[in-house]
Parts: C-alpha cells; structure tokens; sequence
C-alpha cells in the first residue's frame, strides 16, 4: 500500500474476485467479515448479513468502527464483489483482503484502491 | 449515467460531501438511507446504524436486494464518506445520490463512478 496522502482519511479498496467458491455459505461469510476486521485491526459494530435462499447468493457488511467491510455473491457465476473501507492509519485494508481471498479462493482478483477524506 | 457494458452488473459509486450538515443526527441518516433507497427503486432488507455519540459522527448501511447504500460522517469536519453500488439496470443511483445531497446540503459532492460485476 502506497503511504496516503496527510490530507487523506483512509483507503477505499474495491475488490473484484472471480473464480471463487463457498459464496452461498452465509456462515462462512460472517465469520470471514469478523476475520478480515480482525486481520486488519478494526473493531467490529455489527455484521448484517441476507442470504437470498438455496443457493443464491448472500449480500451483507461488517460495520466497523472505522467504516465497513460489504460483500455481495454471486455463487452462479463465482464471483464476489467486496469493498473494504478503513478509516484510521493503523488499519490495514490489504490484511482483510488477503482474508477474504483465503476464505474464497478465488482465481483471480481485480482490486481499485481510491483515497478518500475530508481533504479530498 | 452512461450506458453501462452489458458485462458489468452495476455501478459503484462513491461520492465525497463537504460542507454537509445534519451528520450527527442518526434519524435523519436512517431517513435519508430509506428515501434514497426509495429514490433508486431500490428494495431495503435492513438498515444497520451506529452513532458515535453526542455530536459525533454516524456510520451506516442500508442492505438492498440490490447491493448496498453506505454512510460515514465526520460532522467535525462537514464530510461525509457515502457509496452506492446498486446492481440491476433499472436502478438509478444517480437518483438516490440527489436524494443524499438533499438531506445534507453539501457545498460540493465529488463522485467517482466504477463498473463492476462479474464480466469485468
């Protein structure tokens, strides 16, 4: 991760992942959310999460202290569309991710990072 | 809103309010997530809300059908951190984006628009 910008306030990192499994297990999935805050130093609020039925897909977020964690799935076509967004220096949005991928393996993943703040 | 790739599921935007007020009040946020949920034709699952306390800052979700609306506010610092990623072509959420400024009064929004899904 690049040093962000003083006038920045935290990381928005969005990650595409593609070729991933286990993305209709909604207890898998809270307990991932809880594993990437952890991982990255957050502290967990609450976690919100909607399984669609069967095996659809699951949208839910981590609330955090510093901001969320969301992941909406796709099991039909193994993909997940996650955003991870940490506020505070000492957190580190790439520990979540690399959780997130351990948990869901994916083939691949495509990941925006963009800063964000009030001296944006 | 450009047409989007027949590939990407829905847009992601993310847009930064400064000079906002009304960021410690956590009803009015809950009404603004629902209304511009609304405003997207959007169908709300739940809204998950944590106040900060006192005059402090508000971090918020709105779960949809359709992915998710989130809200972060610094009122110290008349910013809010709000993203939208709605998946489905009939939402709008250009619509529910004026909804938010509505509620908040910014002096200037900056937004950033991402395609995602899983043909990206």
């Amino acid at each position: 991760m690049p040093e962000i910008d003083p006038l920045y306030e935290g990381w928005h990192v969005l990650a595409d992942l593609h070729g991933a499994s286990g993305l209709s297990d909604v207890d898998r999935i809270a307990a991932a959310l809880r594993s990437a805050a952890e991982a990255a130093g957050a502290t967990v609020l609450d976690v919100a999460l909607h399984h669609f039925g069967g095996g659809g897909g699951v949208t839910g977020v981590a609330l955090l202290a510093e901001s969320h964690i969301s992941i909406h799935t796709w099991p039909e076509r193994d993909y997940a569309a996650i955003d991870l967004f940490l506020c505070g220096r000492t957190n580190d949005p790439e520990a979540a991710l690399a959780v997130l991928e351990a948990f869901f393996g994916p083939a691949r993943t495509d990941v925006k990072r963009i800063a964000r703040g009030f001296g944006s």
